[in-house]
């Protein structure tokens, strides 16, 4: 058996590039023609035509690979399914009457389209649930925050879940807001073919549309827009996964052992028995690192689509759109089962919260004690580096000390205040708490 | 002097390098500080840290360059630009109080979309201004389409304009829904030194936000959702206008000539002075060729974010979303002055179409005989591939008795009929004139 | 049947996805892992494990799909083969001892690398003696050069298809002097594993290097320089034939008609009877528009490259490694087939010289006549000027008159010479013929 | 004063901006001017013209921003300069002559390519250099090493050292072996008007390359190969720079505190006093993140060339060959500050080792073990997967127990061995002193 099955892609392999594969593929550009028959011809016809269809893909008709070693020929995969298409269903029936192969395939790539971007919201909404239970759970466990990759001002882990689940939120609703019409336009956008046969091109387009499950556009040939913006809004999804991933990887090293993924069995290694990769999170990453590569080939295409028909432009769409597809849906899927499974250790956060403590609320000194500081902000900063360059156990003696010194009237119970990490916490517990009972990602309002 | 200036960049040298050079990202930074002074301070407070700011800035106060070379030691420009403002406004104002540096860098950014937008928002109303009336005048002017870089059906120049507005209008949409929202969360997402020091984040976020025209949200420190979808918005703007300089670089070869950029001063050689160049397409088509390579570095710099500050993806967005806005704007404007300004030449294109005639409507012979011919498809298919074959000049009288023969009870009225290209013209005609009596560009509704 | 065979590349379907595609992935797998147990175990053992191996795969085991899936829970398709592989070959074979899955998975990336590339050149090698034979055939005939769209100065068809086959010369030494070393490192590219079974790892790496046909190297495991090398070598490729089908497309337009695509059944529509579309242009252009996401890919994982072995940037790199293998191949055999069945018009391009003739030859009349013009350059530039203004049909009098006035002394002999075309052909002829003779393209010298 | 300075791209800010910015491409320019008439009149001729344009340059001719903006109206630079430069050297001197604006704007880009390449060298040399250093001095200390973000087996932070040299050096190689070749054909690639003139261009070619540091080549004007094989290389030093960054940032957490960035004052904050941010590590990764987007453009307007001189593509290629000389310059500058200045904590990598220690050889064991135990491999995965489950502090006596019962024979001694991780480094010392002993990065072997 050959072709390709997701082997180089693990992100995608299995349920991804199923939805999305070549068999898909020629299912989605069969429907597609046979919608258009009942559209010309009535439902009874349709349902002649897909019984027939289905009979012959089960003996072997429309064969993917067969159809696409005979696309070389003609560029496309569609002349070659309605020459088949044709001589299975005889002259009788109006097969691809009035319709282009551009039409098709842009059509059949949008249902796959939309039909991938539905699943993949189902699997957001499931990511989104699990980690607003997270954000709740965890609104008041505080972790050190880092940027750049230092520690920086404490933080929540359940803020860090809620900016998970904002990320995702994000991506669902510009999955949601995109819009996936069907394009029918005939040879050069002008419908002239379906005129020239006694239809209404409005009203047919709607109907095909209808069936279809897309919206309806103006033909958009070479106005590649709708293609650009779902495909920008399936990198998205990769990006907003691809983000808690990195946050899961780092925080699954055994260094920082905050989080792990699931115990479920993953992660062994071919040669070291004691492995427990974070393979969810790895895969997903790679999808994000590999997302904006596509996505720019459907923006550059965009922008070199040329008269009423692109010369390779057109064709360099097609696997970029699908990769998107699958990435997406692979890493939205992956993303759930990472998040309903992923394992919390709370009391590693509140060890290293512990340790970092001092400096973790250097801000708050600074902001507070500048002004009260009789060497005003350098006072300060000079008490700090002093902390800074101790050894880690006695930083903490250091700054008191040096603090006391440098603002003279500061009693022991305000700087003790001051330096409470819990005390410090900032709006982390009500963003957690608001993620928390958020309702699911639905794509509506922002 | 030193610096870039759009020396390698002639599609955004002037105006747009100007809107979103150094000097204005410095502009930016600071007012995002002053207007923070304002919601901390008063407008009075305001006013004043603006005036001293003004004055010290006349005086060679916060150089671009100088703190360009100062950003490298802490990776930002906000380090050095406050220290500079804090030195200037003295220890009395409340500088940069309560914020980090990313807070204003984005904010900053944000800004400067916003300002870049609107900017974009006007010309691309003009160039759908123009587009509307090249479409209602040209709306029943033949031309032939071309597919693949061959004739295939006739289409009106007046429909080709509609096209390219259909994109133009898809492009504004996207830049007028994506959001510029300020970032306020302060160092790591929570606001807690500005809690630290009695302000409500919510109301002064809202009141920051307010005052520098940007939208509210959620800190987004590293969600990174809006920066992306804001450059996505930008490139789709070259996408579009980089589809018309395609068609119009084309049209205006000497080969074709039937359209041409204006007779105005553009276009010279350094050594042939015969020279008219399609220059403001020729740059606009070099936008919708850099443009992607931005916008990929801003959905992986999403997707590789981490922690509550991203090492190095951060920073990798400043650059590419400046060029962004850059390359939009440059885009935008040369695209206006190329639609108002586009000569059109009907009469080469009626030559064309003449020329072309009779192998145009092939797809009509084939659709009305197909089933009227004794050999049914094949016999049709014949008929036109004995025209292709023979001398351009004999190609209408082979068709015509090739089709008599394949279809005998054809009549001659019947035939003229089937072969005017003027009866073939689909819905061109409607498009054109719904596109020239579609209200300016604004944003609203698809 | 499921999975991808081309059906959306159809520049790759058939030969190229067939010596990419994920059976030709777990092939290069398994040779890796024989030509393994050979190092340590003698050839009789390979031989031994490759029947084995030869015929559990006749009865379905090592199937790509189901690898494909099984690799989801360690993140590569290593791991399930290798568990395959022991459980066929029993354990008293020495499958995998000492190697790691990085090895073998880059390892056979190697492999797939260079025999892709070894058919790349020989189709490169084809393309360049038909562009050499066109390069000798018309190195004498007259062709309009063409600059940002416009006429510029003569050149000549076999000047053109020299410059086309400079471009394939330099890909093809690119992609020769690109290295595919072995990757042995084991699992943190120390070869401890080995060391501990008592094998040498110089010799043993060799040994293995040689057996698969590979170079050696330190191990690269985290330096990802050699994938990175290899792939812009064959995004190169891409490029270079792609700028060759931009040609072809745009001279084979019926506006142009200078050249077309062979005869044989290719390039028909799904609706337009007449088409005869420049269908491997085409496809190889869209190969040169996608290439560069997949190389950037490369880049990129290299650059994101940590530790031991990355955490996705590794995984990144499989899919976007083998689409470029693909793609440059599927571009190279259409290239072959493009060049050695091109057809070209001489007399078409000579019409369109002498259509353009007097103007194709203003750079002389600039070069030649400012210094003897009374008024210098802007007298030159202005009766060129009145000729560019000037309908077509009389330009050539207007410049001969104009000339006439704005250089008195100038002899009607002398300006013949000035303005005949043959005459301004430059080095065009000679650089055809030293593309027409130099020995076929083997990535030596330059 | 306005501009760009690397206000948004700090890893290029100062040194790597002013070597590349528009004052520098204006000079290059001018140099490829005047150096060309040195060769048509003699080195007095072209001393007279340097001077006399050094003279105007200090007085303010020849402003990029003026240049800049003049560029609009030619779509590139070289038209307004050399109309300039006519006007400052008057008549007499051959200024342009048969040279078109292409030659003078590919050369000049050249010439920065090869002067940014050397300096890039050279940088690239220090940090080897200093890496060799450290390969030196830590060949033997041991650390653990990492795949997928999880412990694997042990290395030498030497031998880390060495693998980042290993990538240095390639990089090194590349930008040595890419040519940079002076672009010399006149309008169309033939040298009509340089012969037109009278002058010999291979010659004529030789001389103006040798005066500009160049090699020569055929005309490339739409062969765009070196070009890209440049960017490549360009890109090729900030992925490998980045690589190394990416090591730092992560060792450098105050989780793992293995190395950190020099103490020179670097990495402050805005906001919090304590934060030393690995701010060089940081902006070298930014780099590594934009360089492929770069690059990508580069590769795409090499497949998108057309005719004798593009529309658009060619356009394209300044802003990203710029911008790769740039972040490969300011990154190596970086790189090599960071590896001369890097503090490395050996005793922090050997508690990190002892901690982790007996899994660390979990591949030792069964490698060593699985033949001898009585469950055989199962049995091993079993004892150490019993270990892995036990808390840290326990994991040692477990996984002795274990072993001792799956390995009844094994005997107390032998398991020491096996549990050592000093005895499993592998070729970690021996790549080390390797590394440490090879010569400067020079680009020659490999």
């Amino acid at each position: 058996m050959t072709g390709d099955f997701g082997l180089l892609e693990p992100v995608a392999a299995g349920r991804a590039c199923a939805a999305t594969d070549d068999t898909a593929v020629v299912g989605a550009l069969l429907e597609a023609e046979l919608a258009w028959i009942g559209v010309l011809d009535g439902v009874e016809s349709e349902r002649a035509a897909a019984l027939a269809v289905a009979d012959r893909r089960a003996a072997g008709a429309f064969d993917p690979a067969r159809l696409a070693s005979a696309a070389r020929s003609g560029g496309n995969p569609v002349i070659p399914l309605v020459a088949e298409l044709r001589q299975h269903l005889g002259t009788a029936m109006p097969v691809h009457r009035g319709l282009t192969s551009q039409d098709v395939l842009d059509t059949a790539l949008m249902m796959l389209a939309r039909r991938v971007a539905g699943e993949i919201a189902e699997e957001l909404d499931g990511a989104a649930a699990a980690l607003a239970r997270l954000a709740e759970q965890y609104a008041q466990t505080p972790q050190v925050g880092r940027t750049l990759g230092q520690y920086a001002v404490p933080i929540t882990f359940g803020a860090k879940a809620a900016g998970w689940r904002q990320g995702i939120d994000g991506a669902a609703r510009r999955l949601a807001s995109a819009a996936t019409p069907v394009q029918f336009g005939g040879a050069a956008g002008t419908n002239a073919a379906v005129l020239a046969i006694g239809v209404d091109p409005v009203q047919a387009g709607a109907e095909w549309a209808r069936q279809l499950g897309l919206s309806t556009s103006e033909p958009w040939h070479t106005s590649r827009g709708p293609v650009v913006e779902v495909g920008d809004a399936f990198a998205a999804v990769c990006a907003a996964a691809g983000r808690i991933a990195n946050d899961v990887i780092f925080a699954s090293r055994p260094e920082v052992g905050e989080l792990a993924e699931s115990a479920l069995a993953r992660g062994g290694s071919s040669t070291m028995p004691h492995k427990r990769n974070p393979v969810l999170s790895v895969v997903i990453r790679s999808a994000a690192i590999s997302a904006p590569g596509h996505a720019g080939v459907l923006q550059l295409a965009a922008g070199l689509a040329e008269d009423e028909r692109s010369t390779g432009a057109w064709h360099a769409e097609w696997p970029a759109l699908r990769s998107l597809l699958r990435l997406a849906l692979g890493a939205a899927v992956s993303l759930r089962e990472l998040c309903e499974h992923l394992r919390v250790f709370p009391e590693r956060m509140a060890e290293r919260v512990s340790g970092a403590a001092p400096l973790l609320v250097s801000e708050r000194l600074m902001i507070t004690l500048a002004g009260r500081a009789m060497g005003g902000r350098a006072a300060v900063q000079e008490a700090i580096d002093a902390a800074v360059a101790a050894p880690a156990g006695s930083r903490a003696a250091v700054l008191r000390d040096r603090i006391a010194v440098a603002v003279p009237d500061l009693t022991v119970g305000e700087l003790d205040d001051l330096l409470a990490v819990d005390g410090y916490l900032g709006t982390a517990p009500q963003r957690a708490h608001a993620a928390g009972q958020r309702p699911e990602t639905n794509g509506e309002g922002r």
